[in-house]
């Protein structure tokens, strides 16, 4: 079942080359409609190469989709182009479908300009009615649980910022893999479904993204700060105050540990509980000290 | 019923503010989807007020959903900003917003980046299953028609490329209206649904759009350049290689010119019959000399 995702084709009734593409929802089915643009220079440095440009504009979107529950289906690109090369169009177009076959979803339009570079991506996913994943609906009593591992996106990015131009990049570094290549969690988010009551992805750092549940749920959190499972060699608050993680995190009732449990096994995905939702508002550490979204504060 | 639109009245079962928004498609309705961006200084001048930038943005996409004889639905909006002040962002969502009130369609999401100007629109209608208006189904003997006026707005940028800063801009210029706020033919596009075998909307220059329709119909044209309602202070060649004018360009069936005329009539728009589709390629003018979709050529 988590798998489920990697079966379905999705299929356009008309695709690219009208003025429209038209395809069809099935019955029963809500569309997951969800857009985000990449600048480059804001939110890639410039030096990245296109195949990461185009992997990575997909993969933000596919994140949106994974935090919702739903199976990807559909998406459009508007990609502004200065003076890229032909050579750069292609690896861009590659990078983006190797994304695709691992997570089907079928290019129906878009639009391509001059300016300067910016990657534009809106996705359509499906998921039955009534079973998305909201930010709301966490409940006093709720284990909160994050994906994977914090921070390493932000490591990543400070070894670009850091690189001198004549340092050599050709080894490889798995935290500048989590920056360019972020792995959207479609499989566990569609296994979430009846499992989770509130998700979201973590793209502006752990706390600041928890406090988006929290703020639509209506609650609180402790959390334990140690159980956090964070990059290697960063600390705790850099990792959960930095974004870019695509993780992501979760509030399920504690009678569905054993479920959770099963989940992280079968998709060989680490999945952490790192607190609980709590009735008072506001975040805590395991000391009761608060939490604030951006940072930690000792009072 | 050609103002139909007018009563529909687009509705999302989750908005803006979760990772993704949630909509229904009605059953027996396909989804017509659509993207465009507008690059500042590319698709409008640095000069243009916040306001219509705002109002072209939605209405360049409104009308490839009038060209496929959708209702309007749903959009979302990736708009990337340099250094706009507030006022400047108020006046924006104004133009957009006056644009909505005329064709009701809801904003479900989006993104706000910082960068170069620019705006990214994709646009969602509903249609009927199998009664979009493509580019193909054009038949030989049909009638080519067009809506409005070509080559108004062409006029318009001219005089704004020409425009000295000393100059007064105060002074209303109808053809700059007409570049500024194209009119998107919702309107027509669903009265057309029944009516027409292909339509497309003028958007690259009334030659090089129609060159659309013949290329996905396997069929040619015969025009009648001194039929085709242009600008005035523009010539005929001038105003069908320009583009921007967003007017239907549609080719139905010779039975259906009495139901054409009084759709004309009931929307208050000329619609001009300028041309037949014939069965051999190519496009010829009413003496049988080849035109090309870029331009006017004398053998």
């Amino acid at each position: 079942m988590p798998h489920s995702e990697n079966v379905f084709r999705p299929q356009a009734d008309l695709g690219i080359g009208d003025d429209c593409a038209l395809v069809s929802v099935p019955a029963g089915m809500q569309l997951a409609v969800s857009a985000d643009t990449l600048v480059c220079g804001v939110h890639f440095p410039e030096s990245t190469s296109p195949f990461d440009i185009g992997y990575k504009a997909l993969a933000v979107n596919l994140s949106d989709l994974a935090a919702m529950g739903a199976t990807p289906a559909w998406f459009t690109l508007c990609v502004t182009l200065q003076d890229q090369s032909e050579q750069w169009v292609e690896a861009f177009c590659d990078g983006m479908a190797s994304l695709t076959r691992i997570h089907p979803i079928l290019l129906i339009g878009g639009d391509t300009t001059r300016g300067p570079l910016s990657v534009s991506v809106q996705v359509m996913g499906l998921i039955p009615v009534g079973e998305a994943l909201t930010r709301a609906g966490a409940q006093d009593g709720d284990d909160i649980y994050v994906s994977g591992c914090i921070g390493e996106a932000a490591l990543g990015l400070a070894r670009v910022l850091k690189a001198s131009e004549n340092q050599s990049s050709s080894q490889y570094d798995p935290m500048l893999d989590r920056l360019n290549r972020p792995t959207p969690r479609v499989a566990l988010g569609l296994a979430l479904r009846s499992v989770a009551h509130a998700c979201i992805d973590v793209s502006d750092g752990l706390l600041a993204d928890l406090n988006h549940i929290l703020h639509s749920s209506g609650a609180g959190a402790r959390l334990d700060l140690d159980a956090i499972p964070v990059a290697d060699g960063a600390s705790t608050m850099q990792s959960i105050t930095a974004g870019d993680d695509y993780e992501l995190c979760f509030a399920a009732p504690a009678h569905r540990r054993d479920t959770v449990n099963e989940l992280a096994r079968a998709l060989s995905l680490p999945i952490t509980r790192i607190g609980v939702i709590t009735a008072q508002p506001g975040m805590v550490d395991q000391n009761n000290h608060p939490l604030t979204p951006t940072g930690y504060t000792h009072f």
